[in-house]
């Protein structure tokens, strides 16, 4: 089993390794230090050498920081930690704060008339420390890099992942890494640039054709390279990784500990993101007096328009993944109302997935919610929450990392007799998700032009959810991955290729959770009607969605034909035997 | 009768009057010189002594311009006018230019190598001489601020129109001009700017309560002016204009000629409207030494935003004209196929209007198009077009100006027996309209955010339509009025009391055309659901949909529910006797 439940943590070693801290950053004349959740890498999931919020303060969440100063400990948690960050943490040496309702900036304000702050420049971008200082401009607090001084008093800190580097080949990755790499010295050479800084694991495994079993979830390998305009490559990672691996006659690999130094003659412009790349890459750039060009990592884009194998092997994945879907909705069908909880939901469909031999991690921890716990938007259960799977809804969101591609699908089923409100409700996030599914639309718009589409039938009796529509998904990579989105924030075009979550949703704190979720990609729309210009999604996911929760007659003709055709589809794409094959027939019944 | 149907032009004075131009811009040692449509108030309409591109060229279209040089004269129409413009213009001596796609830089480019360009600087905004310049840039050409040769060439040039000026009273504006200028005196002490100047004549229409009759369809008057931030202001204006109205003790009027020299004497940073002031102030400021502040006319968004008294008013002002409405289309109905032309439509429909005693004037020139011509998005019928209205479609795209509101309507009408699929097609327009009718959306959103719900209906199809889905419309003033709008590229947020027009439609060339078009008003949403923070429309415009055309099994049972509902408000709020009155009542029977 890949997922765990325990509600692991230490909050009575916090108050110890604060003290040490503060010595440490003391001896070095600051006032205070910062300690992020993040890694050098900017990624959702950190390897255990790098879980330094945790090792300080208990707090295992998946975002926030703590800010270390001589009299308080700020730990800084988003809305889903606020219960979570209480039971974790030493309550009278660290003091939560509720972020980002409350700045940084102006909490260090209030706590502080002067003071010199530390951090540590590998964990921060550029973007992030400049936001920072903005806020206290006009204040006597001033923020400085520094070493980290929790790795200085960490005596026990594991070891760095040196998981093993496998090589991706031309049948999933559909590109030679040397036709990638000319892409990007194209790029560089249009932009007379002399070189780019790769600081984004998922990017240089992207480029190099390469994946790696250094962090769970995310089959990333942890390196940094730079991509120069001449076509080299110069790749800083620990070689036990490589071991057994060909070389390449264009990348070259070095020491981790080399990079900073490479950094310092390379020739410029170089190429710097400013909003992933750690901040100690600009310094090292600034101090070698090498002019630096910030744009996005050029990896990202031609990253997340897949090519015709990725979406052939995504379209694999996510058939292989629906087989084990069916299974655990058949069987989750055939228990009795109240006698599993959560976790025995989670396991159960996780062994499933591990049933296809194919399973090579799950892509996140599974959202198992019972009915009010269904409510809480980013909801892990953990023995301490697990809840009885009672009468009403389970949403469970749920994705696989197979070698052809990621899934990410979420399913809200009924138990027992759900209410009539729960069927309205969950009719209209249908809709919404419908309408995405359906959408053609003139080639040129971003995810801000259709969010909408996905909301109106829920605007329109005065609800709405509180997260974006869909994120973008990467090919046996992070589920969650840039640059494109559905979302009212989002200025991306979208481009044929791009995979994208499709996953309105609804919740009533307290009462109940739903979100239906399908995975598309973007593509030429097939011609039709007066032959405009226009791209159009394919549906990647074929797993039925509940009958017994949509209530028919709310549906248009277009939506009811469109759920029928879906269903059509799942019959015809999978095939069981036995108890499965007579759950799936009814399941994808025509309405 | 308002409308006029003759398509009037003199081709052959053009190249006498070409030449006589030509000669006075080489005198005083240019290579050409720009005549643009628009006068300096940059509105849709002008008075007969800017008709300057009419009277050179015979080219009466509503936009475009000619750019005269020694051997060519280029004149630029948009596509609405490519057929006019040959009909009107003497060809051997004026060439047509299809434009936006030749863009005015490129052509400059390609008929000469070098030169000197002028053009009148009160005629053209900052905005758009910084866009040619940046074309030309790395060019010989360079453009040189002039005195108008037309001007100087125009011998029998009409006088400026000295249309009179009236009061708008407190109970059909809502808000004291002293409380209005109140509001723009903050926004300048807040922004520290020490005047702003104001050159859109609604805006000074607005912001000092009064209309007028200089131009056609738009009852603005025709001045400019400068708000101090002490509170004072200054109008520029022919005084024949005010006589009979009562003085102002914070306005100062002073003859428009003085207004140049006054520019020079205003404290700075003076705030000026980039794109809508003429180049001329800006010249005139910096000339002086005087500090510009760019930013968006300060009149603009207020203006926008009506108050309880205006959009009380432009209900009222829906009502009179939903009833001139309804008599015109049950007048239509009773009369037999192919008997009607569209001059005939459009005259009659003016004359219920002109029925209801209280039209000032249309709001813009009537698109009456049957069929074919109904698929030219900016029809306007003249003698030369008139065609018969034959069985099939008529688009009928029209508004009156009363004094206590501007309307703007569209109807489709079945004429005899529509074809299934100009039936399809109408309900797929409605299924957009209907959308926008009944959303509801977060607050803060803008025009961009909700244009795909106009459009989804028919992009499912492979369809679209070519321009925006609403423009905003001022209280008795111009029936285009910003900054709001549905569109794509509208970022403006919606806010209460902005009036929209809500126009999807769908234009086969060649066949037919559809829209549907009512005018909204963005208001608080009443109470519903989760109790969000949500704006909704207010349907403005109550007349009936054409039943004929829809096709009902298409509909949602939603947008089933929102047509009948619609319909039982038109026959509640309408009351007619006889046989408008039994047309009525079959016309808004429930589907």
């Amino acid at each position: 089993m890949f997922q765990t439940y325990e509600a692991t943590t230490s909050p009575d070693q916090g108050p110890a390794r604060l003290e040490a801290l503060r010595k440490a950053y003391k001896t070095q004349g600051f006032d205070g230090f910062l300690v992020p959740r993040a890694d050098a890498y900017q990624g959702e999931y950190v390897a255990d050498c790098d879980a330094r919020l945790a090792w300080l303060t208990g707090f295992t969440g998946s975002a926030g920081f703590c800010a270390a100063l001589d009299d308080v400990a700020g730990v800084f948690v988003d809305g889903r930690y606020r219960v979570q960050v209480k039971e974790q943490v030493a309550l009278e040496h660290f003091t939560p704060v509720d972020w980002p309702e409350v700045k940084l900036a102006d909490w260090l304000k209030e706590q502080l008339t002067e003071g010199r702050i530390a951090y540590d420049p590998w964990l921060y971008t550029k973007g992030q420390i400049e936001a920072l200082e903005k806020g206290l401009k006009g204040s006597a607090i001033t923020l400085h890099p520094s070493p980290n001084f929790v790795d200085e008093t960490w005596s026990d800190r594991p070891a760095a992942p040196q998981g093993k580097v496998e090589f991706y080949p031309l049948e999933l990755s559909g590109e030679k890494s040397g036709a990638k790499r000319a892409r990007i010295v194209e790029m560089l050479q249009k932009d007379k640039q002399g070189a780019a800084v790769l600081t984004l694991p998922d990017s240089l495994c992207w480029l190099l054709n390469i994946r790696g079993t250094d962090i769970p979830r995310n089959p990333v390998v942890h390196c940094m390279g730079v991509m120069h305009a001449n076509g080299k490559t110069d790749l800083f990672i620990d070689p036990v990784k490589l071991e057994g691996l060909p070389p390449d006659p264009d990348v070259t690999t070095h020491s981790f500990e080399d990079f900073e130094s490479a950094l310092s003659k390379l020739e410029g412009p170089v190429r710097v993101d400013r909003d992933s790349a750690p901040l100690a890459v600009s310094r090292a750039l600034t101090d070698a007096g090498i002019e630096i060009a910030y744009a996005e990592d050029p990896c990202i884009l031609p990253k997340a328009c897949k090519n015709k194998t990725e979406i052939e092997g995504a379209r694999a994945a996510h058939l292989r993944d629906a087989h084990a879907m069916v299974e655990f909705l058949a069987w989750l069908d055939a228990q009795p109302v109240g006698s599993l909880t959560e976790i025995d939901v989670a396991k159960t469909l996780e062994g499933f997935r591990m049933g296809t031999n194919a399973l090579r991690d799950i892509s996140f921890e599974t959202i198992s919610g019972a009915n009010a716990n269904g409510a809480i938007v980013h909801y892990r259960v953990t023995e301490d929450t697990n809840a009885p799977v009672e009468e009403g809804l389970l949403l469970v969101d749920s994705g696989g990392q197979y070698v052809d591609g990621t899934t990410d699908i979420t399913r809200t089923i009924a138990i027992g007799q759900p209410t009539g409100e729960q069927r309205k409700c969950f009719t209209l996030v249908l809709q919404g998700m419908i309408a995405i599914s359906r959408a053609r639309f003139p080639r040129g718009l971003a995810g801000r032009d259709l969010d909408a589409l996905a909301r109106a039938p829920l605007w329109a009796d005065g609800m709405d959810y509180d997260h974006g529509t869909g994120h973008g998904v990467g090919a046996y990579l992070s589920v969650h991955e840039g640059p494109q989105r559905l979302s009212r924030v989002s200025e991306v075009k979208l481009q044929p290729g791009m995979i994208l979550s499709n996953e309105p949703g609804y919740y009533r704190e307290g009462a109940f959770g739903i979100r239906i979720e399908n995975l598309i990609v973007v593509q030429d729309a097939p011609e039709m009607g007066d032959k405009r210009d226009q791209l159009s999604f394919e549906t990647l996911t074929y797993v039925p969605i509940d009958r017994r929760l949509i209530v028919t007659e709310m549906l248009s003709p277009a939506e009811r034909s469109w759920i029928n055709d879906y269903h059509a589809q799942v019959a015809q794409r999978l095939s069981f035997e036995g108890a499965t094959a007579d759950w799936l027939k009814q399941a994808t019944a025509p309405l």
